[in-house]
């Protein structure tokens, strides 16, 4: 049995722990009222993550005399809508949700996205718990208060900063995740290897197997889990709002964000479409000189070795890459940023990436 | 001409100035370009307002260098809802607003709470400022960053805390503000005067008239408008998110809000119904022992002169009304929270109030 890890986020208007701890879920009600939590909560969850493990939550919650309601959505990024929300805005008046209320949201990401920003704006911000359940979930959404939801044109473009009261992981959740979202989720920790951790990364290469749930040893899982959350929080608790640091977790992001878009959010998950941007992301630090073609490679590998997608599909038309590039939130000033490797570990902010240093990384690494 | 007055606002995480000046509006794109406002600004207003005094604001704007974009929505309380947040993210994505643009709210506080909220989530906050064109929004809802929309069941059920960076406020825009909204507005002033500022209510007493524009003088109306301003400035400096004492300004709001929400925001003007609030809450705090009748009726006549409604309609129905209460975001563990004058100047919050004595109260108060 491993001992639970406690990380705190600390923050000037909030401070939080990250619990993880194998088989905790069953724990969290006890936990909630030692940490005053109150009267009624409300589980915003989806149908099919709820009936593999919601029992177990809802017993937790009520043996610890909480008033438990319940808000199902669909899974997934297209339905991270204005749609969804309204859902939870009438879930939580008729539960009569109050200012002292607490919202759980047990799912992955889209969930995490999707309650917490409902937690932020409801009676204008009641507390609001993680207990994320998908590894992409657990190793970066649920952590730091990124909160929101899609407008129909773009990704995240309406949302909060509003940030967790606490962090609930349970590593058996993910015994019942589908294995391709577990994959898609080792991009993100790939991700921190790159831009923060390379003793993360290089502990990555030297796993025999990254790809299967039952081919991890507990206390790998465990380890990785760990440290993924410590790199989240160390950059979190230096910029909260994304003003400067924050920007390097978007390592990836600028061209996994277009390509999730040009393909409806359809044809890749998240962390996919990530592994694919950071693919280029590595093409153009190469390419402008930033980053050595080796450790380009040894990230490249990792990826393949998490079968991950590693090609830019080539039925997308520049001039549409572009502009969904332009559309993209992080631009500043029309200027599109990206995150350029310059070492294992360390990352560059620029803007000074051209359209035709854009087209080249992209037929590169083309299919 | 009367010198501006400045009043500061200090928060922890946020620190503006509320501007009083008469003919000002000119001026604005010029202090806000001194304030490092740049690049994209979109302006928040109703078609009515902004043929009356956009071209002014919007040259001031555009003479100070700012690239400006238009978002006109319906004017009034019922149309303060997710269709018209969803027209302004849509006009926010047409205008290619950035982390950097800021939203300016020119308008009464429909618009303010509508335009604040999208500029809370929109990117997940960026700037915005205040631009009141009502006597309502100069004296209340442009300071304090609450900002949000309503539910079809129940009145700024969604929102945020979001403070502006600026509050600009020129009297000179009353003088083509409806009576029927000048007077109504004129509830808020009163209920500061009885909540924390005898001085103020005194000095409302000895005009000879308050519910006209053209019988003020310039410096009777800049006298209001500065100590409305500096009373809510400190009520919100000492308790920012409503925890505590800022409840107070919620006087006169509870049965208020009840009785706006019965009458679908069609019978009333948000003052008007505070007005008969505050009465009922008089009544409840005579009937209570708090208050004495002789001060409640001096808030009476003051209500009286101003030409505000004063009496209960008959035809409200106890239970629905019971029923609306408990609706009320301001419900908390169930009971109703009520703000009850103990002497002019002081209130004292309680959920001490039974259903028998709100029947008894509105009874009285009865046309």
């Amino acid at each position: 049995m491993l001992p639970p890890a406690v990380i705190p986020v600390k923050l000037p208007g909030a401070r939080y722990d990250i619990v993880i701890s194998t088989g905790s879920l069953v724990h969290l009600g006890r936990e909630m009222a030692t940490r005053e939590h109150r009267g009624k909560v409300m589980v915003v969850s989806h149908p099919q993550i709820f009936r593999l493990h919601g029992q177990l939550l809802q017993d937790s919650l009520e043996k610890a005399g909480f008033e438990v309601h319940l808000c199902l959505l669909p899974a997934g990024e297209r339905y991270k809508t204005q749609r969804s929300l309204t859902k939870i805005y009438d879930a939580a008046l008729e539960a009569g949700l109050e200012r002292s209320s607490t919202l759980v949201a047990f799912g992955g990401g889209v969930v995490g996205d999707m309650a917490g920003f409902a937690a932020s704006s409801w009676l204008r911000g009641i507390a609001f718990i993680q207990v994320p359940t998908s590894l992409l979930a657990m190793v970066d959404a649920s952590i730091g208060g990124k909160t929101g939801i899609n407008h129909p044109k773009g990704k995240n473009l309406i949302g909060a900063f509003h940030q967790p009261r606490l962090v609930w992981i349970d590593p058996l959740l993910l015994k019942t995740l589908p294995q391709r979202e577990l994959r898609s989720a080792m991009a993100e920790v790939i991700k921190y290897g790159v831009i923060q951790a390379p003793d993360l990364f290089e502990f990555l290469e030297e796993l025999p197997v990254l790809h299967r749930y039952s081919d991890f040893r507990a206390q790998d899982l465990h380890h990785i889990l760990v440290r993924a959350a410590e790199c989240k929080a160390l950059v979190v608790q230096q910029d909260e709002q994304e003003k400067g640091l924050r920007a390097i977790l978007n390592y990836g992001h600028t061209l996994g964000h277009a390509l999730e878009s040009l393909t409806q959010y359809r044809g890749y998950l998240h962390g996919e479409a990530v592994a694919v941007g950071m693919v280029a992301a590595a093409e153009l630090a190469c390419l402008s000189g930033r980053w050595s073609r080796g450790e380009a490679d040894r990230q490249l590998r990792l990826i393949q070795r998490a079968k991950l997608p590693h090609q830019w599909p080539q039925n997308l038309p520049l001039a549409s890459v572009l502009e969904s590039l332009k559309a993209d939130k992080k631009v500043k000033d029309g200027q599109v940023r990206f995150i350029l490797p310059t070492q294992l570990g360390q990352v560059e902010i620029t803007d000074q990436v051209t359209d035709q240093m854009i087209q080249h990384a992209l037929e590169t690494i083309s299919v």
